[in-house]
């Protein structure tokens, strides 16, 4: 019988735990679920988040795999001491969680939900609070790999001007795609509502900074369900206050959980959303976790193994 | 030249009166538009609302149509003055437009935007706060004509488990339809999100009622962008006071604008929008009325002319 290490934080023992006996029987795998302390050396693979107990993999010399329940890897692909094939989670429930988070929220600025929700006090207002249609607002996504990608054409679809900025050149159905440093000022200048969905990469880090900011249209609204490297905090918060940016909503920071005293909390412009929007679902991840084990077993290339020269 | 009486609401005038004479233009149509009051007997064309200065129509012996800026005409089929045409507004605008509010709340009820919004209060809450995914998630439209069976196929594709119900069976892709009383039960006892886009008729007067609202699951939201009249205002109140209705997001009223007495405006658990879900767009309006006037110009049938024995 199998010994899986459960490494990721314990508050999401009680959702996993049935998640994976489940996968596992149903993907055929006779395997025992452990957690931490056990004996490293009696461990065949470590089910892996950055925020779990384990930092050192020296002692897993049994291991034969560390499956990560994340999609970003670049908090462990750099650990000297992993020396076992390191899997990233691709995540299909991933994937529609950060649909419908993008999709929602664009449809909140796009509507100006805030508004009403903050105008119940008696006076019917008509004038004026009529947005225009979807096909008359541009929205711009920055990064449109597997989940940019699926977010663009989705609002694409739902009749919105969607424009995609990439590093390299893509092509996707409905959507204007720039790329480079020239197509990335283009873009931004025609952003009513910019989507940030980027990799943290040297590159990416503080891409949205006082000079790109301003680039935007006046009263543009900025969604962050990306990383929280891609914003300069400082000049976020200062465009804010100009009215040059007329709404944030931020589901990842440089430190999270966010602290308390951060300036974005009580910001009014500003809404926090907890890192849910593109939360692994324990019930996807864990058959996704299932099928690559029973991939090492019977010796099948794995599913999603990281390139670690590449870094993802 | 023709003489087009403008008989809607003053306030709209200056935004129907640069999008009318664009439209005339661009159909090549010689006419003046003009305000009341106005010689009855000069006028070809009323375009017309309920809201607007006409109520008798006796007087215009020369006009050729009355041509109804809104889609409902339930305010004026039964006026008896009224023995020129008449033609409703089937506006591709308004239809974009209701697919956009329906969806953008429905988003909002299923992502719980609203927590966020109101507990900006600097404590990261992550569990519990992951939505179901969209494809389990139940959301059922009540009325899947043009405008609800534009929403209904949107949801679907959005990965919604949508349920579509109508009084006689009808088929749209992606969508369970049920009809009948029997169906009304079925998809009523499934609907975490029940959206209303019936036509006001004596069947649907308060189809909304306890006993009705009694059947939806405990803690479902309702959003209502059809009709004042379909909900028991009282048995609404009732079903959110006991917690049997979780949220109603309502943009249609009995009385509108909705009385700043109502108890609906101070309620913590209704959210009042100001009639603007399908919201006539000047620009696309005003094209349908110039199409119209050209097809009765050069005796060619008309656009959405209304069957006064149906009512609509």
């Amino acid at each position: 019988m199998l010994k899986l290490l459960f490494a990721d934080r314990i508050e999401n023992w009680p959702a996993y735990e049935p998640a994976l006996n489940a996968a596992l029987e149903q993907a055929g795998i006779a395997a025992k679920l452990v957690l931490p302390p056990a004996d490293p050396a009696s461990i065949d693979y470590i089910i892996y988040s950055p925020r779990g107990p384990v930092q050192d993999f020296a002692a897993y010399t049994r291991t034969k795999a560390v499956l990560n329940l994340w999609a970003g890897v670049e908090r462990v692909v750099g650990n000297p001491t992993l020396t076992q094939p390191l899997c990233r989670m691709v995540d299909e429930g991933l994937e529609r969680g950060m649909v419908e988070w993008v999709t929602g929220h664009v449809l909140r600025a796009h509507l100006d939900i805030d508004f009403f929700l903050t105008h119940q006090d008696g006076v019917w207002r008509q004038t004026g609070h009529v947005p225009p249609l979807a096909r008359d607002r541009s929205v711009v996504i920055l990064g449109i790999g597997a989940l940019g990608g699926a977010c663009a054409t989705t609002l694409a679809g739902l009749g919105f001007n969607v424009t995609g900025w990439s590093r390299t050149q893509k092509t996707l159905p409905g959507v204007t795609c720039l790329s480079g440093a020239t197509g990335l000022r283009d873009a931004l200048s025609k952003a009513e509502i910019l989507v940030t969905v980027l990799p943290d990469t040297p590159e990416t880090t503080n891409l949205l900074n006082a000079e790109t900011l301003a680039l935007l249209p006046k009263g543009a609204a900025i969604l962050n369900p990306g990383r929280g490297t891609l914003i300069d905090d400082d000049a976020l918060l200062a465009a804010l206050d100009s009215g040059q940016i007329a709404h944030a909503t931020l589901d990842v920071f440089r430190v999270e959980p966010l602290p308390p005293a951060h300036p974005y909390w009580a910001h009014p412009q500003v809404t926090v959303t907890p890192h849910i929007a593109a939360e692994t679902r324990p019930a996807s991840a864990a058959r996704v976790i299932a099928e690559n084990i029973r991939r090492f077993e019977a010796g099948e290339p794995p599913l999603h193994l990281v390139d670690r020269s590449r870094g993802y």
